[in-house]
């Protein structure tokens, strides 16, 4: 907890240059209206700038085009950056070290014979961990994670208390499971109807590539055949739904609540915004964005930014605008019949002067 | 099981009055369509007063505005009170005591030696408890459960099976969380984009204060930093999401599969219906009720009353209307030139007369 | 995983006949895409003829009325049925034989003296099996799974890791719980408001029937009074949210995210596509079914077929017609005038003849 700082140390480690006094001593990080001496924030969002006056920190993180902030009268000093958010996240970490612990498995777990446990990796008590499993170097498994049959985890993972891994899955290096993750429950998939369905056996894994992050209670679906794919470095939020075949492509960005369906394709640098819906069978193409609570029906194409859904309005104007939406096509009925009944009205009125110079 | 109380007593516990025998013995609550002898039923929602007739009940509470009800020739005895449902609820306590737990650590259980569990508190097996964690008097933390170092847990609390509530967190008093929730999970942060994203580190807490119920599967994301705070008397269903450093006021109630995104501040006394989405950074007014699907993208003004969403329709007509909705701009601007067309026709043919005139 | 069977013997299991060489040996299920000698593959979706050519597998299940693909030369074998797709998930069930449990109790498991678990079931280290509670013939029971006093669990059963079954719930045979499924958590219900509100208890229990599945960390609450049913047949996909009350009707099929609200009811074969919402207290037919992401806000007759929602578009286009959407009904407005308005030109228009007439 007591890590010390100074503003020189930080400018160095973040690329930037201070305006200021660089032998000042940062603790800490915090935000803008609660820093106070001893402590570095930033300025990213302009809508804060208000708070800079009263700012009691000890620094203040700025980018490079911001210079009207740094000659407010030599109170506060500056690190001046190109990505002030960037490098903030950076200074953060280095003052939030990883926890340290204690690299054993605790006698309270059960660890199958033909398991292996890579040295530096710790094993909370009630955790399972099957036959052939692996877990790598310096891993932390919390209580309560299940590690199925022949699963892989990879080197610096985190899984977090009562994560479900299920047989065969794998994982890369430096995958954070939260707590309560689900990774390779059955794909949602059956033949027939009624009392002649039949369950279509979910053989496949989950494969989930280095620097992955997934947040609490999401689940992801193994394949049907081969396997669900979530590639290096994307980050998924809480109560996510990935089904069967999806992939996700590298850095891809999903934010709590969003479902994929089974077998679309993610690409790479994609975002989707919370409770997004996404049917299967399609591709949403790089880069695109789509915006909050939007049903994505079909694919999507590279560099995309799509919205859906209708915005919360006052209750009673929602009403009356929600029993005219389904006369769209009547309203577009009568607007086509006016727009003929006009235009022979003005070519009967047209042609009257000729009538006229007739007479 | 064997819990029997008279009329006369229920009516003293709830403030009402009877009608009829007040020495009838009761053992049990029911609904109105299912009562029979020795039980107590309520007539709330009119609909169901069709069920009166045939109610097999010892007694039905009714409210005092229900004078009809009462004279149906006696054969049913009535209690009146102002609130027949607060009643219901309170006489339902009544006869469904909470169970009794031995108010003993388990064995089975891992506490550690810095931990502090209170007298009366009972911890089931296969919990976890790390250093300088607390559990308050006669608290009950059923089987798999998880508390981080240093979190807190009130007096009286109730953490159902494979809860969560990680390093730091603190609950009040009287707090129920369902199986399988989710407290001080990283919240969804990171700066920059692709391969140079950097996790901003997750270093607040939840903060969850008294009589606040959680539903099962339910995640609530710990601060960047500072707090993310549930107030007091909240009610929160199932797989809801609550982002990081959210603010939910004192006795708001929030439906299943809510999302409710970062640093956005929920007032006192909302409701928040089923599946609503509330984008970050803005908040919603004391009193506001928010219905179901609805995305609420910007501030709400306390009481407001919004809806949003477009509800299901038979598919074909649907289709009609979303095809046709995108083309709105374009009807808009035919309506537009109709009318112009219109207004200069009209003054055309007020024109004309004087035309005529001039002849 | 060595299985062998002649395509003859195939062909006998699922009801079809071969065109090709039946004594072909096949050992497993393969995508048409990836399919290789040994391998059986299956074409159902039209959309995926193309990959018929290339084709490597040693046998293709296609449909009775194609008989196109089975003339392309005779270089790979088929297996004609009538429906394509339940002959595939009978034979990928023949190569995917359930694993085998070792049918013992753990004795890192906790099972109440009086709790009763059947001859065959296993019951994996971490499970807690409270007073009361029975587990049926060959059940298996998974690391960190809860089952509550006098909770039942049929035989046949799978309950995936960390699945908690409150007390009193019933399961009834066959039934597939995955990992973290809560069933009979408390059902969302209070009186009164504010600081005077009260919960009422949920005494009731959830009934699930036989050959029900239900995907992970999806929630099933317990009644307030009676019980919850899921029926027979019925599969839940996962993050659904049940609550209190509900009825799902047998053979019904719901897709991941979705909620129902209190004590609706869900007839037989109905479908709800994903992040589909039902408010409390309907009623869904038989037979129908609903599209992604609708909202259901009031009774559906057998058979419908409904859809809701806008789906994702380009921002800009969707921001415009979002602007004007809320003018739906001044829109509506200027189309009457305009009607009225050229209505009465059209008269006047009409009489213009008779003054000629007159002059």
């Amino acid at each position: 907890m007591a890590i010390s700082k100074t503003l020189n140390e930080l400018a160095r480690h973040v690329g930037g240059e201070i305006v200021g006094d660089g032998d000042t001593i940062i603790h800490r990080v915090a935000s803008i209206d609660e820093a106070s001496a001893g402590e570095i924030t930033f300025l990213n969002n302009p809508q804060y700038r208000r708070f800079l006056r009263e700012c009691r920190a000890s620094a203040v993180i700025v980018g490079r085009e911001a210079p009207g902030e740094i000659q407010t009268g030599g109170r506060l000093n500056f690190l001046r950056c190109s990505d002030p958010y960037v490098a903030f996240a950076k200074i953060s970490q280095l003052f939030s070290p990883a926890p340290r612990f204690n690299g054993k498995i605790s006698p309270g777990s059960y660890v199958h014979d033909s398991a292996k446990v890579d040295e530096g990796a710790t094993i909370f008590p009630y955790v399972w961990i099957g036959a052939g499993a692996q877990v790598g170097k310096n891993s932390v498994v919390f209580p309560g994670v299940f590690i199925g049959e022949n699963a892989v985890i990879g080197s610096d993972c985190l899984l977090h208390a009562n994560v479900v891994v299920r047989e065969g899955c794998r994982l890369g290096d430096r995958v954070i499971l939260h707590a309560g993750v689900v990774i390779g429950s059955d794909g949602f998939g059956y033949a027939g109807r009624g009392s002649d369905r039949v369950k279509i056996p979910q053989s496949g894994i989950v494969v989930i590539e280095d620097d992955v992050e997934i947040g609490a209670n999401t689940t992801v679906d193994r394949a049907t055949l081969g396997r669900t794919t979530i590639k290096q470095g994307v980050k998924i939020d809480n109560l996510v739904q990935i089904a069967h075949n999806v992939t996700v492509g590298e850095f891809s960005v999903i934010a709590a609540q969003v479902g994929i369906a089974g077998s679309t394709r993610i690409g790479k640098n994609v975002t989707l915004a919370g409770q997004v819906g996404v049917v299967n069978h399609i591709e949403i193409g790089e880069g695109a964005v789509i915006g909050p609570q939007s049903g994505v029906p079909q694919s999507v194409p590279p560099g995309a930014v799509l919205s859906g859904g209708v915005a919360a309005a006052p209750h009673n104007e929602w009403l009356k605008v929600m029993t005219l939406l389904p006369q769209l096509p009547k309203l577009w009925s009568s607007v086509r019949r006016l727009e003929k009944q006009l235009a022979q009205l003005l070519r009967t009125g047209e042609k009257e002067p000729d009538r006229d110079a007739g007479r």
